[in-house]
């Protein structure tokens, strides 16, 4: 079961230090490390993709949340797929890819339970974006707690982002009147009306979020998935029509902020717009992914469901990618590649 | 059909003038106006008792809401109970008690499709209390909206008020672990714990909300039912449990206010703990009435279910009475006695 082309040892990033507000590559080691032994329903693999996800720097931090902090001076972690290239398990042979959890490393030590084999069906990448993680997350956001409804009009923020992308697309395939976006730069504006088929998309850097959301949602909005927080979730709230519904999802704007903002002062339009929030977390919705991808497959598979994903070569590259992904400096998915 | 015991004018409350932040007397005007005749399927109604609540701030103002706007040199109304005089309709006859929505007058002419007859089993005050808009308020919101659920540990802010003071024994009653109330006097907070069953209770005065809080719920909470917004909010959101649930009625704290204040400047919880919150109207959930009775009329035979009443004697004196819920004078439902 052995292979003789595993080496000896195999680089991982590991956290340095925590950051205080926005991370550095100060904060980032890359180190060797020895290739482990997989011992009785283990698997060794080889990485050949991995995620870097904004959830990521709440991790870094020291503080208890949804997904226990990394621990400064041990390698990251997060989704992966790479080759077994030794299987002590029955259930894996040396050759499948799988997804798994163990990313940030170019070996990992994968326990069989913690290990999902992936099909040919579509790229590797495609797990960890479109039909994974991101995927499942804008599925259960917009569907379950956004409670969206044909004829709804929606706004998604990050929306060039891994998620916020299919946030809008799985809108408009599932009859939206109308859905808007917003992003960072000119160019993923573009993106998301030429490429993407958004009605409307604005620039936040160009303006006011509340005036922008207004000139492109003159008769309001039913539904706003929030990947960021701040002053796109006040305007959302002024901009919802009666009985609209907000999933909270994440909030990219205060991640790196060293002191806690002014929360919306619109809050009071909860009760009389009968306004929801439910903030959610993908993890908890295991129970979706099969209704997920019965959906979500035969529209990638037909080509109806664009992923974009901004790709970095190498390892070593997965801070400056990580960071990246704080800096808004991808479109869609972004993915490293391992070697 | 015409009772010869009907004086010619009566005495009804007018806004004079929309206030500017707090409202003061100026903003009344004490009108004689001519008592009308009552026309096939109208009733000429003499008021007994009326409710005065905090949502009328909001109709003082132009804004376009969720109810219409009072109109000025119009008379206010309001929820009250009163007795038929001079019946017009086949579906009521002079002597019967009805509630309907034409308070801050002494002669209502109510069309009868907005009347309904009230029993005698509760005295008429029951029927704009506990038996009334706020105890539908109050069950909608804790069991719908806040989907309360035995062992949960309940917060309620305005606590000693019509709709707070329900919300707490009605969590009581149906197996909350703990509850906790805040109001803003000493007595209110003895009246909680001592007459009222609450577990904690607090004067929001006595200093921050979230000190207080985190002190009488050790062990975070699970449901919020906010009646007041700003500081209250904040606090609950950072002391709520994993899945916490808030139930957004009012906002007193910021009816008054002329300029927007700064909100919770803690949202980001709701993803990282997965809390829902929803805004409702009570007008909403007639579909509810049903239930609501038949929960809590039972409560209200056997004693279980205890609903203080502050009363003013006097329409002249309603919008003292007015101004004083708005202040917090009142010690459960505040009721007028229009005579």
């Amino acid at each position: 079961m052995s292979d003789s082309s595993v080496p000896t040892t195999g680089v991982e990033i590991r956290l340095a230090s925590r950051p205080q507000g926005w991370p550095t590559h100060d904060n980032f080691e890359v180190a060797e490390a020895p290739v482990p032994q997989p011992e009785s329903g283990q698997l060794l693999v080889r990485n050949k993709v991995m995620s870097v996800d904004p959830y990521m720097r709440g991790r870094m931090s020291a503080a208890k949340s949804y997904v226990a902090p990394f621990e400064v001076g041990k390698p990251l972690d997060g989704g992966a797929v790479g080759e077994v290239v030794v299987s002590a398990s029955e259930k894996f042979e040396a050759g499948q890819l799988v997804l798994h959890s163990l990313g940030w490393r170019e070996y990992a030590l994968v326990d069989e339970s913690q290990a999902t084999t992936v099909s040919d069906e579509a790229p590797p990448n495609a797990y960890l974006s479109v039909l994974g993680m991101p995927g499942l997350t804008a599925y259960v956001g917009l569907m379950d707690k956004a409670e969206f409804q044909e004829g709804d009009t929606v706004f998604v923020s990050g929306a060039a982002g891994a998620v916020g992308s299919l946030v809008g697309q799985l809108a408009k395939l599932n009859g939206a009147k109308r859905v808007i976006g917003s992003a960072g730069s000119a160019e993923k504006v573009r993106h998301l009306t030429e490429d993407l088929g958004f009605d409307a998309a604005f620039n936040y850097k160009d303006g006011p979020v509340a005036e922008q959301l207004r000139e492109a949602a003159p008769d309001g909005i039913d539904v706003y998935f929030d990947n960021v927080g701040g002053d796109h979730l006040e305007a959302a709230i002024g901009a919802m029509n009666d009985f609209g519904r907000i999933a909270a999802c994440g909030a990219i704007s205060q991640y790196n902020v060293t002191e806690a903002q002014p929360g919306p002062r619109n809050m009071f339009q909860f009760v009389t717009k009968r306004l929801s929030m439910r903030g959610f977390i993908v993890n908890d919705n295991g129970h979706r992914k099969r209704d997920f991808f019965e959906h979500v497959a035969p529209l990638v598979r037909e080509g109806k469901l664009h992923y974009e994903e901004t790709t970095v070569d190498g390892l070593r590259n997965a801070p400056e990618a990580f960071l990246g992904v704080l800096r808004g400096d991808n479109t869609g998915k972004m993915i490293v590649n391992v070697r």
